[in-house]
């Protein structure tokens, strides 16, 4: 995610992070181009060019700014619940170590055991969203054995919950909790359980494929077509406008395509890591125990 | 569902598999044959063909894009609703594994049969949904007797619910569970059962059918209008152009009728089977039995 | 509720059942009449028509059809809404059946009672929003004294909630209910309440009048003032234009009227007669008893 | 609220209660006359009239119809939010009834000054959310002590709640309520605390004001330069088509700014006594005492 | 917030507390001054301007608006869900009060103990929120050992909900709450950690950057092309037209701009200091003591 305060008006224009400008400038180009021979072939009279009727091309950059306009905000959307979620399991893990203090007692150690596997989730979850090789040390929150025993598992970020889950179900057989009690901390692990699942579905399920053909296509051949309906009257202004047009065209339909799979490590995707961080940060806290820093802001962006 | 990375602009205007351009070609066809002919009679002066003004028609367009774009949000909506619910379903069992291994004891009987009849559950579900005959061999989760009693009942899926309320209904009674961790048990049963009336509400309601007339019928009337409107100044490219922008307009109009049943086994439809697999597999995590492997993308597709 | 698999796309263009043309065709008629004359008074010189600009007609089309768009929306919104109200009140039934199974024992009579008032509530809702005479025997359901108990009170369907509510009460007052499953099914009867309060607010509270207003006559407006935007360049092609632009306003605006009160017996309203068989069906099933056939699909619709 | 059938066409044309039209024709005959003068001086050449271009005012009415759309939105969303928190009330009235029936018994005097507290509830918050004197004789409600306690507090209508939680607390002290009955009930009490503050939030959080500035600057700032583009073509008409596109413009703005307060005496306002009248109802029939009649529309209005 | 009743549609035009005019004049004129000068080197033929043709700049148009559009629906819903989870704290707040006087007694310390610390958590979620020094007196609410115990935390805001539950975990333990009391109370303040997390998700996470640049580029783009396709027809009329589009477009730019980072001192940021204002009075009659009036409005504004 891209952290800046607002430049002013001239640096914006000329800003470079976080900016798709640099992954569609091939095809901005490309129309540019052929914007230029399409104007000089008319200009030199090389070959007849009959100029395309302005309204259907309006007509079509109309249903093509609709199209668009859905796909950005089903885009967005996901985005931003994903964000929710995360934002979510920030709280929820909060009220797992306010709430297990109260049942279980501040300086339980099972109470310790099932905040630890509850980061271990949140890292592991980190991981197979991005569907990276898994980098944390994550035996440093839940010790060898039971990441062995979570390993096992098909789904690592559900083995800890589970494990979390088999804890509670022990202190709750042994009467240290009642059914209650038992309700109030599984509560939260059914919240954890959720956010999970959230994540997943929207890491697994992208936007349906067509929608992607339907706007690309539109897009690609709107602007391909666009020059043979200004070589009329713009003459070599044409490419020039052209490529506004393509830029604001290619622009949103690219940012649309990050927004889209929020959990990637892309400049405009979602901080992961530092949620994770928070999420150390209270239980440290929570546990009395030295918390560690905000991860920090670099080059404007946050991991 | 489609499942692939995004192919590079160039293949990307080529892609078949996913698109809904084979459904529509007819209507592309039919709609650029009519524009060839209107164009024919105007150019050779067989017919006068009187050329219609720009304005009413670019109206009409975009009156039709706000209903296409309205159907487009409402179907969309319907589709992501679907997605949601069956993601619930994951961490609804999930939670109903874990829950039910803290109150009765991991290797409970009784707790391995409700989640068996969970998964009966999701899988005639999803055979319901689907209005297929049913492919799997339901007595392989169940067992004979409870499946033949489920026939039994008017609605399969909601039988095998019922069947976990009855075995969680004798627990209580012989004191396995006290009041408090019934209901913790029921909540699932509850939100299984939601998540079946709201896909059953899905697939039982379409959007009204007038929608389909309207939007149908304005788009039908707007491509056959456009030709007369484009002879004056365009010539031959008419057809080119009608044909791109019936494209859209089809095109549209055909995707959301397929995300309106996210339930079918089109190339954008929901993937149930994995989805189906996704819960089998927790099950087996939670139960510590050997987990099947999540299905596999076959020709971009996932079933 | 129109019931029928997508015609192919000559059916459709004719299809009238479940269309809002009927309702429409004469307004259409007028405006093309007027505009027959306003075309006629023009060609042959009997009175000066002025032609109007086109630019101002133009933007009141856009205003109107976000207006339209905005108001379609809306309506929509209702009519979905109260679908997922009946579509909930499925599972709450469903739920209450097996919670109440659970606690109570499968063959209690207090459970058929219940279940039996909650049945009666949906029948009398049902009745109670079409503003109808009640062509159900209610007494079928819950027995002659117990109907004439609620017909005393102001609202018949709360009136069966209650009696639910107060055999609840007395299970518990006899111990045979503890407090948290007292809790478990009194969550259902708040849920149908809700449900009931959702439908009541819905069918009582009409969108603003004002939009009503506001919608209506900018469409007049703009359909008779159309014909003087037209005359310049169409010839007598203009009222067959102006007829096909009347029928999407006009349709939109009948079609968002129809949705804004969906209780009805319009062809595209609610199916509330099919949707209490389905709980009818889930009751017997959940008591054992026979349970009926859902409703048929006659003529294309499902009441 | 308006409340009446629609009318036929015609009459809706002329109907004039719950319209807007009384409070916008000033302005709209403003902009009417400076139109006329303009065309006069420009028909008269009194004056060099120079014609705008139609292009920048055809996108500034886009702008504006956005902008209007969007204010329109948000101010009908939360119309909308308002109604339904009043609607929530209604069952969680009837719910706290009927789970306090069960839990206390019928017939007891606790429940029954609940229950009246809550009615006093109800009253005092329509008249804090209206500003007005208070109308409602509300010791009838809870007798004078009560009252005069409750007076003594910031918030009348909160103080009414508050003073349920102390007879409830007391209930709980004595015995004659567990804590999962207290739970029931006090969730009840939450939920019209919940009501209450939502309902403060509309009324007191107006849509940021820099929106209306920015609304009404560019209506006006777009209806007095829409004479400058029409004088070219139109003539005497001019006037009557920019009036026709003030109408709709203004009417929308100051729609939105009735829908923005809903809980005013305006024709589009809320009905809250009726609502209020739907709570007396409920409650009077839970307490089996003769209960009030609906308040009757007057005047097509509901109060 | 700005806090006023709408003023005479004269007195509108010119307020200026709370608009965003004075913020964007300088970028106003810069685009009026351009526009004067390619007037100028227009008219006097001192250079030749190409004049534009329309079509593409409308197109243009046409999409900045719904990017403009989307951003202020995005900006505006961020501001009303800060606003709707502090006028949610309001509640809470009082369903805490209420609900610790059932449980605990009305004028037990611990009670007292809780209620403050819940207004210190709120103020601090404010200074957070701000980030500003803290300028209240936190030591005032909770004395100066429980406020030095906070600060040794991470998260000032979280360290007071945390003692909060250790002060329910101390009653629970000292069996004067049993677990449903617990779960009660505990509800309240899971319910303010959520608040807490949702308000810093809001001021933590800005909409995409790319959007700001994408938005903030096309606008300049635009503003700065639109001279040239104003040229030809408009004479000194030009610059008008262009200060009024500019004004239009950069206005809802930086009107989202505000509205995104909601918890700010510009005019149209939300309360927070009021919102304080009335938990501490809802406090401070819970628990019979003089409560504080409400902040007044100085100058239109309220903090």
């Amino acid at each position: 995610m891209i952290v800046r305060d607002r430049p002013n008006a001239i640096a914006i224009l000329f800003a470079v992070r976080g900016s798709v400008v640099p992954e569609i400038v091939p095809h901005i180009l490309g129309v540019a181009l052929f914007s230029v021979a399409v104007t000089a072939l008319s200009r030199y009279h090389l070959m007849e060019v009959s100029s395309l009727s302005v309204m259907p091309i309006t007509l079509l950059g109309i249903v093509l700014s609709i199209l668009l306009g859905f796909r950005n905000n089903a885009a967005y959307d996901r985005w931003w619940e994903a964000r929710k979620l995360w934002g979510q399991m920030v709280y929820e893990i909060r009220s797992l170590a306010r709430a297990s203090g109260s049942l279980l007692g501040e300086s339980d150690p099972v109470r310790r055991a099932i905040l630890m596997r509850v980061l271990a989730f949140a890292h592991a979850l980190k991981t197979q969203l991005r569907a990276e090789e898994e980098r944390e040390n994550l035996a440093y929150w839940v010790g060898a054995p039971a990441l062995a025993d979570a390993r096992r598992k098909s789904n690592l970020a559900e083995a800890f919950i589970a494990q979390s889950g088999q804890l509670l179900g022990e202190q709750y057989r042994q009467g240290r909790l009642d059914s209650m009690g038992l309700k109030i901390l599984d509560e939260r692990l059914t919240a954890l359980s959720s956010i999970q699942a959230g994540c997943e579905r929207i890491a697994s399920t992208p936007l349906p494929f067509a929608y992607t053909l339907l706007v690309h296509r539109t897009a690609y051949v709107y602007c391909y077509l666009l020059p043979f309906a200004l070589i009329g009257g713009l003459g070599w202004a044409a490419p020039v406008l052209v490529a506004v047009v393509a830029y604001t065209f290619f622009g949103i339909d690219k940012l649309s395509e990050h927004l889209e799979t929020p959990f990637g490590r892309d400049p405009n995707d979602l901080p992961l890591d530092a949620l994770c961080r928070i999420n150390e940060i209270s239980v440290a806290d929570a546990l009395g125990e030295p918390a560690p820093k905000p991860l920090p802001v670099q080059d404007f962006q946050l991991q």
